[in-house]
């Protein structure tokens, strides 16, 4: 992290609220992280109350992981990154959230990432975990691509993984096309035997429940199955077009961060992974410098 | 239909019961049909008491289509062909339905129609509406294959294109795919204009809304869009591939049958479409026709 250049000698709150965990970090005037909290999901889309709880809660854990005794939210500034909030509606109801804190800064998640992977700076991330997100933020133009949600998008994540396995089993077993390495994989991992009960297991289920079933292909793939080396590389394909789509932006650096980051990294396109950044701070910390940035400015 | 060899002078419901409507016919002992009745859903996995209330309705509607003064409901011999009854809890759920009928006898959706199709003889369909699914019925041997239901399975049904095209649409709209006269079309369909408005339409939407969107993926088709041909030839080609499937069962007559039939028969493999036979008889009369096989052996 830069030093910061303002002299308050407040400390700041960094929260990252996702669909299933949200992550606070407090650090202090010279930017030392002295606690960190770690609390359940704060997407308002699926819950106001459970929302503004697990940002407090998270904020709470990390008062008191940094033994500040005597300090209160109200004490804190904090900088408030939410999956959700790219709609207009819920960013205003958010916004009015008679919230604990001393000032409260509100962001979308895709850009505290941002701000975290480049240390404050311009640039672009690519966000591939349960889902999958393409964002930039260029002199103070944010630009997203893709993202649009699961199944009818989020090509490339954990869920768009999950649900090709599914589907090819289910063919498969049908023998409507080949066996796959990822056939014996997913039956292990589900925990049944037959295409019926796939179903039962699988209908229904949300994004998160498929994302559990990407490990296995990529497993299949680095195995040579032929099956699942062209999901991999349709899904990975399209993670590059999202970062050659991106770079039209010219943004000075690129990162590709999220849970699926490791296993998707060697199946990019030469060109782009020659052209990826280590993201430089994990998103929390993006919130505590779009915080500080949003004070600057104050 | 063949000439009843019985000779009960009951009349006979049949009874075709799916996921959005239920259809009722009245055959006398000459296998004339005298009426016919239409209500609303009746798969019991959507709701036992509306399953129960449609298929009632319908017959209800039926005796009164067909002028028959005095005769109520239970001086009828129903056959109900029901989607969901696959499942064995629902099927045993719904054979305890204290119904008002004479005598009951049911069937899944697949039997009866395939028994509709080949007029009571063995045979298989291809049904493709909302959903899609093969089925052959031969020697007293049922044969399923595929029908996983949407957006898992259900590959070449109509919900199946309309996503497809949901899925073009979005990734076209955020340059990451070619433009398609798929575009123009769905955008004025839903009566949308961006992304992020076709989102709120489509997310979360079940199978037959979905399906509203297969037409004109199939309209460009045949106007020779690039994009539209490759997703047409994708699902009829697992069609194709069904279709050889059940071949192997040896099945005397094979019927492509449903909603999406013409739209989806002219892109079939040829040597598939030379071998398809015109279904004889709605999936309603298969019911009878299952009710009169029924009462034969008792």
């Amino acid at each position: 992290m830069p030093s910061s250049s303002d002299n308050n000698n407040e400390y700041i709150l960094g929260i990252d609220g996702g669909g299933s965990k949200t992550r606070a970090v407090i650090v202090d005037a010279n930017n030392n992280i002295i606690g960190t909290g770690l609390s359940g999901p704060a997407n308002p889309l699926h819950g106001f109350e459970q929302a503004i709880n697990s940002i407090t809660e998270s904020a709470e854990l990390a008062i008191k992981d940094a033994n500040l005794s005597g300090v209160n939210l109200s004490d804190l500034v904090a900088g408030v990154g939410l999956a959700g909030v790219n709609l207009p509606v819920l960013f205003e109801k958010m916004s009015n959230w008679q919230h604990p804190f001393g000032k409260m800064f509100l962001a979308t998640d895709l850009l505290i990432a941002c701000l975290g992977a480049h240390d404050g700076s311009d640039g672009a991330v690519m966000i591939t975990g349960t889902g999958s997100c393409g964002f930039s933020y260029v002199d103070g133009h944010p630009y997203t691509l893709g993202g649009h949600g699961f199944p009818h998008g989020d090509k490339g994540s954990g869920a768009w993984f999950g649900f090709q396995a599914a589907n090819h089993v289910l063919m498969s077993l049908d023998g409507l096309k080949e066996k796959s390495v990822i056939n014996e994989k997913l039956l292990a991992l589900l925990d049944v035997t037959d295409s019926v009960e796939v179903v039962e297991m699988i209908a229904g289920k949300p994004a998160a429940y498929y994302a559990r079933m990407a490990n296995l292909v990529f497993d299949a793939a680095e195995e040579g199955d032929t099956v699942a080396k062209a999901i991999v590389a349709e899904g990975a394909g399209y993670i590059s077009g999202v970062a050659r789509q991106l770079a039209t932006q010219k943004p000075p650096r690129i990162s590709l961060i999220g849970g699926l980051t490791p296993r998707l990294m060697p199946w990019l396109d030469e060109d782009i992974k020659d052209s990826l950044a280590e993201p430089i701070n994990p998103p929390e910390i993006g919130s505590v410098l779009f915080a500080q940035q949003q004070l600057a400015l104050l």
